[in-house]
């Protein structure tokens, strides 16, 4: 039988935590207390908006910086940094592309836009992303290595890649994935969407890939209105992801000559200005971030029937959504917490629906989701913007000079 | 025999036209001289600068209400509008498209997109777009009409949609043009990513077509830096259109469940806000555009060997690049006029190379191409720029004072 679960406290301790004067806490905003507006009346002054234009190129070089891998190429989004790095992977019409079935649908739709098919993993408990050594037994069971690469004895296609995907900013476990792709002659790409500014032991997020992509939608860390950007450390690569990403166009001082079936998919100047003033920021968002999560990990510890999710021992996480667990046993509760907490204005979501259970991937081939399911079941996001923790200071410090 | 033909007047008629005190002249750049910096910077402050905000829905709002096209969908960029248009329109893999040869690359990339064949028509040399005449009688011959649509005889597939392309802001004759999609139950697609602005017999181009593609790109009369927007009067297409181009996520406070697959299409709140304000120009800039391409027309009569392109009767062009088009016997001249010309910094460029000329579509079906062969050996396009005509008329002035 249930047990009977009380939900104040945890309504209580969320706004213990989370600023009051606010009249409602968004999930995630962004901050433009930086440069933004001097580099975006730069870039328009210049008369350079469009995609080619020196933030372009400003932006991913210091993308490279930040990230350590050699090479960026900004785009319009990560859903298109997504299509051209399976492209570039050799991902073709009928293949398979291994993913976590908990994830934002955009990986999966990239790869359908490749023609290919989805094949769904599950997760790991220690990160919230693709679990490799599950991966691992499932692929032993299931695949057939031949010259031609790696088949599904199933369903006869080829797999070509996996794709993991940092969930929440929790970077996934790397090397025993790594193990496995090298096991079965799989292309790595990451994807990190979500994880700008989180490393896996030291290493920035996406440098394990042999290609990967970040994300500058509003919603995320660090923004340019929408962005997103392919990395490689892979040299061979760069030349033909611009060439891709620009109508495939050939160089030329005027004639228009283009060879391949290329994608308008460059990053326009003023978007990149944005994004210049915002990496300045990162590191200050991050420690503001990190802060918040260790604040919520503090505030709710003794609470029952929940914990907030911690970061792995091989992480630092950027800790993009602060995820809120329900204990199994309350996993019944999800909706009336979400109704609760939304209702009171303060933002909360579950987990995105899982790949497998929309009803254009229902049929895909899949393992066993157990984790990932079990997580659905008991997950929330919760308020997560690197301001709430400078705004609960301020916040804090005001309501002691009114008390005192 | 062909004549000897002296390029020197062409470069010195050019060079009347234009501003002597500039060092290179550009073929088209944006003026930044509104409101921009206002809206960009309100945008900023509001912390909206992705995909929901409210320039992206008051640009759409005043788009409908200049085009006089009931609905509009901002989205990143032309291309991406043409993909949507075609699946809107149920142009399915497999299927064939008409298009014109003569048309920027992103028209056939985007039938490529859909998995469908390109199919590419001759050019009308009143328009330099679409020829209807000729589209008409080529489809009688080709095609049999069943209860599934139109096939093409030869190679079996369904002929779903025409795409017209307003060739440099000139509008293609629509009223023949209609007929013959009527006749052989083709669905038109204009795309105006050119023709912002321009009028056919006094409506604006994209009012014919079922579905119709602006751009508003770096390079066009008015910019976003990137973006695009779709337009049609079919009340039945937006509400899917806006949910194709969001990921096709369904509407719920929290929830993610996606019912299609979708797209990362949507214009971010931050290029909205630079387009509200170029829109607010755009009547200038084509009072601008047009002064220009009288001046090149009165400066060219008499000039032997060349003419400037004119708009048809039924048009109001918005001259988006003016035309110089070689005469016949001279055509073997434009390389040396494109390399004399941009040494001398007057940015210059031929048309773009023919579709069916490129390596990727080299083997789509096609009717005979004979006028668009004959205008791609002779077509140059020359400085644009709506800051020209005034530029000019400060030179001049200037230039009076010394003399005076």
């Amino acid at each position: 039988m249930k047990k009977k679960f009380d939900l104040n406290p945890i309504i209580k301790t969320l706004q213990k935590v989370l600023p009051q004067a606010q009249k409602s806490i968004a999930l995630h905003e962004p901050q433009f207390d930086g440069k933004e507006w001097a580099y975006v009346k730069k870039c328009l002054d210049s008369g350079w908006v469009s995609s080619v234009g020196k933030y372009v190129s400003l932006f991913e070089k210091q993308l490279a910086e930040y990230t350590g891998i050699k090479h960026v190429i900004a785009v319009v989004n990560g859903t298109a940094a997504l299509h051209i790095c399976l492209q570039l992977a050799g991902v073709r019409a009928g293949d398979e592309v291994l993913m976590p079935t908990l994830t934002f649908v955009a990986t999966a739709n990239a790869v359908s836009y490749c023609g290919a098919v989805p094949h769904f993993a599950d997760s790991d408990e220690k990160t919230l992303g693709l679990d490799p050594l599950k991966l691992g037994d499932y692929l032993k069971d299931i695949t057939e290595l031949r010259t031609e690469g790696c088949f599904n004895k199933k369903s006869g296609r080829r797999i070509k890649a996996v794709v993991p995907m940092h969930t929440f900013g929790h970077p996934v476990d790397m090397e025993p994935l790594l193990d496995v792709c090298q096991k079965f002659g799989l292309v790595l790409i990451e994807d990190a969407a979500e994880s700008m500014g989180s490393l896996y032991k030291g290493y920035h997020t996406g440098s394990w890939g042999r290609l990967s992509v970040l994300s500058f939608n509003g919603n995320k860390i660090i923004t340019t209105g929408g962005g997103g950007a392919i990395l490689t450390n892979d040299t061979s690569l760069p030349a033909l992801a611009k060439h891709l990403t620009t109508q495939a166009k050939l160089p030329h001082p005027w004639a228009f000559n283009h060879d391949l079936v290329g994608y308008n998919y460059r990053m326009p100047n003023i978007n990149a200005a944005l994004g210049c003033a915002q990496l300045e920021k990162l590191p200050e968002y991050i420690r503001q971030k990190r802060a918040l999560a260790l604040r919520y990990q503090e505030a709710f510890t003794g609470i029952e029937g929940v914990k907030i999710f911690k970061e792995a021992d091989f992480a630092r996480s950027n800790y993009w959504l602060n995820v809120l667990l329900l204990d199994k046993e309350y996993s019944c509760e999800r909706n009336k917490l979400l109704e609760l907490t939304n209702n009171q204005g303060i933002m909360t979501r579950p987990s995105w629906t899982l790949m497998h259970k929309l009803i254009m991937y229902e049929d895909c081939p899949r393992m066993s989701l157990a984790c990932a399911e079990d997580l659905e079941r008991r997950l929330i996001n919760i308020p997560s913007s690197a301001v709430l923790t400078d705004l609960n200071i301020v916040n804090s410090t005001f309501t002691e000079e009114r008390q005192g």
